[in-house]
């Protein structure tokens, strides 16, 4: 309920009788949307009693707004703000306003633009093509609620939980540890494993921490758009290197480290995002003898290792000789689904030291009680039965889809099969312009909303990702023909 | 499982039989540390297919490795890395690691330091007096266990939920903003609410966008240690304005006004952390006037609105009128406890688009998951409740440990009783040395953990945050027996 007691003033002196003095203040409340449309008044009794007045008072006040329709009173019912007003004047937020106290002139800020190049629909279609996120109607939701139960009922009785500001639960620590070791073969200690709000948190700290303005950093052609757009927003000179089939081309990357001072190399070797492409063991093999040779820092993005259809993954560039130089950063959102967002650097113990200092002001701590119940999860073994049984799907998905375009669509659109992960990328033929076929789609009633490389400095790409992993195969059919038809009448 | 395929690779030319070319590199994967002491290796008839070899191979490759104690295998057991190995090499992380391949040299990375004045326990002592937080063990558990699963059951059906990077759920923005209008009378649409991890990240997204280095920044004397370090490591020059008991002194802010352009000014009207002082009318009339007149950004951090035991609350700063320059800041962690953390900037349209954009490149998005939780319980009522009967608890609190800190300690400690929230100010009369006090307090089994302001520059202060909120009445009166004792004994 709002303060009235210093809301409303009385002045006794007043030659207005009290009970206008009321009403004309509660009007302004309204007007001012304080109290906006629908909004409860406090009942005679109570308003009474706070203004140390006699109720008959508030009731002759309330009855005036009553009979002048700025509220209602039905029957049995409380003096609410009448829903219809003619005219409602929000003040402190609104610029567009028009008052006699206006003020247009407000301070200076940084108005930073950011190129997005994901589509969003006008419609609210039924189908919608993402990125390359998993099928969350997947999730062992039973699971998940029970150890979600268990933590908050165990942290209420402990009373001592996430009021550290060391960035995390220790629980989650060693038993992500544990399972990052088991499948990424990567040797640390507990030391070298910090974890963040998700994988964008890990990149935004990591590079916070290296690229100083004027820097240059070396990134793919083309890369994972919102990477791109952090290096730049910190200052960042970007040096792009092409991408082959075999990934990252590192014999021109050597080049442009001969003639150039590089600070950092951003890298994502398993399906590669957006193209999906995974580095081949000889560009692996040059990147390594290049890190020690030239001493640059690497951000390794490895968002979606967990998701390999074949038993012949790559480990990570981190697992090998590096001499504390790769960063390696990882989710386990592509895990889960996007409405869980944990992830986690592994780096030297003292650029996690760091780190951790700046976390603290970004974002104080993570979140114990997600952290809490999936390190559970890890723990029971539900979280890599999840993993196993997904990704199963997604290569059944893989398959369908792939065979799909091919059969539909191979006269239109180029693209090669991945290994692993959650996406296709599509490369549309140069004579159809995708950003006509993605607005007539979303006129058929499908959304594409994966990253599409089609305009701006990406126009040439003329692609799109599309995740299949989070749709059955009634809709991936559906969506092909959706695109196959727009393509075909563009 | 390790991708063996890759890592052990047989070369059927070499002179070494192939058993030990196996068990060789096993033994490497050992010492790497990628097969960690305890880690189970595949079994012998799983290893055969994918080296494509005999299963007697393995076999005799395992028993030598057992032989040579490098690892067990138990009856009836798989074959498990030896749990007590000799030696035991990380090799990528370890920066001070012994090896013919050493390499010392790593990148440059920003090392910048953070002064936190919160003293660590190196005990794990069974009571803590922390910063001023919510009692937990009053969660209402099964009313957010109840939620959460509610949540997750319809995310997982619709498949949709999380996808948008707009920083939200649109259901939370919509129960907050009614709740926010409710309790605060600040009037905003929509787009004048952009929610956040918490108050920290939302006075980061705010302050990145404001400060440029060498702007020149308000702040009270003392202040929130974590939103100080923020704004010097924005590059910001700091200037302190001191404070009495009637909130930030406006008179010397003016005078300041006067001689220099400040960009941002950084205010707790209502129980300033750490000071706990609430702001007079006088006060606060005094500083909108100022706002408007030196047109400067300000950023009013509201953490502790929501507890105020006498209903006489203050409106904030941002419900009056000040031409959007109010950057208004608040947060549900101090409703539900440091294990939630939501929440939320209220500003302008255009400063929050620019939030939108900065938060994507931080955090791409929003604890969607949580965000609906709560949005249900601010629909279904239980917020309110839980507020209102751990409001009336934590006021019986404070005035439980107000009382016995007078007659206890009335001759060592002075203190204001503050009129709402979660912490005492505590000023330790200046022949007792504060920080002695809390060295001493942690051998006696108790941790005061709570913001701590009696080192560096803020020595003079002698004086600490007593978080009464969390303590029942036992454990206050414990708390203030063992600060007594180690007092008088300094």
């Amino acid at each position: 309920m709002l303060p009235y007691k210093n809301l409303i003033i009385i002045d006794k002196k007043d030659s207005l009788p009290v009970y206008r003095q009321i009403s004309l203040q509660l009007i302004s409340l309204i007007q001012e949307g304080k109290l906006p449309p629908g909004a409860v008044l406090p009942s005679t009794r109570t308003l009474a009693f706070d203004l140390q007045l006699h109720r008959k008072t508030i009731v002759a006040a309330y009855e005036t707004l009553v009979s002048e329709n700025w509220i209602d009173n039905l029957p049995r019912k409380s003096y609410t703000v009448s829903p219809d007003l003619p005219m409602f004047r929000p003040r402190s937020y609104n610029s567009k306003r028009v008052s006699p106290f206006a003020e247009t002139a407000t301070f200076d800020f940084d108005h930073f633009e950011l190129v997005m190049p994901l589509s969003r629909s006008l419609n609210n279609n039924r189908l919608e093509i993402n990125d390359g996120f998993p099928d969350i109607s997947l999730l062992p939701v039973q699971a998940i609620s029970r150890q979600f139960k268990k933590t908050l009922e165990s942290s209420a009785t402990s009373k001592r939980s996430g009021v550290n500001l060391d960035g995390g639960s220790s629980n989650f620590k060693t038993s992500l540890r544990s399972f990052l070791n088991q499948t990424r073969g990567i040797d640390m200690g507990e030391e070298n494993l910090f974890t963040t709000r998700g994988a964008q948190m890990a990149i935004y700290i990591a590079a916070s921490l290296i690229i100083k303005p004027g820097d240059k950093v070396v990134v793919s052609e083309p890369t994972y758009f919102i990477a791109e757009a952090l290096f730049e927003k910190l200052g960042a000179e970007l040096i792009r290197v092409p991408m082959d089939s075999d990934g990252m081309c590192t014999e021109k990357l050597e080049d442009i480290l001969k003639k150039n001072v590089i600070k950092m190399l951003y890298i994502i070797p398993h399906h590669h995002h957006p193209t999906t492409v995974t580095m081949s063991v000889e560009r692996r093999n040059h990147l390594m003898k290049l890190i020690t040779a030239y001493n640059f820092a690497v951000i390794e993005d490895d968002y979606d290792y967990d998701f390999q259809f074949k038993y012949d993954p790559y480990l990570p560039l981190a697992s090998g000789d590096h001499g504390g130089r790769i960063i390696y950063i990882g989710s386990l959102t592509k895990v889960l689904g996007s409405p869980f967002r944990l992830g986690y650097i592994i780096a030297t113990a003292d650029f996690l030291q760091a780190a951790a200092r700046l976390r603290t002001l970004i974002d104080l701590r993570g979140d114990f009680i997600m952290e809490e119940t999936i390190s559970g999860m890890i723990a029971n073994g539900d979280l890599a039965r999840h993993i196993q049984k997904t990704n199963k799907l997604y290569s059944q998905r893989c398959d369908f889809l792939s065979d799909l375009v091919s059969s539909e669509m191979g006269d239109m659109i180029d693209f090669t099969k991945p290994t692993g992960g959650m996406a296709l990328w599509l490369r549309v033929k140069p004579q159809y312009d995708l950003s006509k076929i993605i607005k007539k789609a979303d006129l058929k009633g499908l959304t594409i909303k994966g990253s599409t490389y089609c305009i701006g400095k990406d126009a040439h790409f003329n692609a799109f990702r599309f995740g299949f992993a989070s749709l059955n195969e009634q809709e991936l059919t559906e969506a092909v023909h959706i695109i196959k038809t727009v393509t075909q009448n563009l």
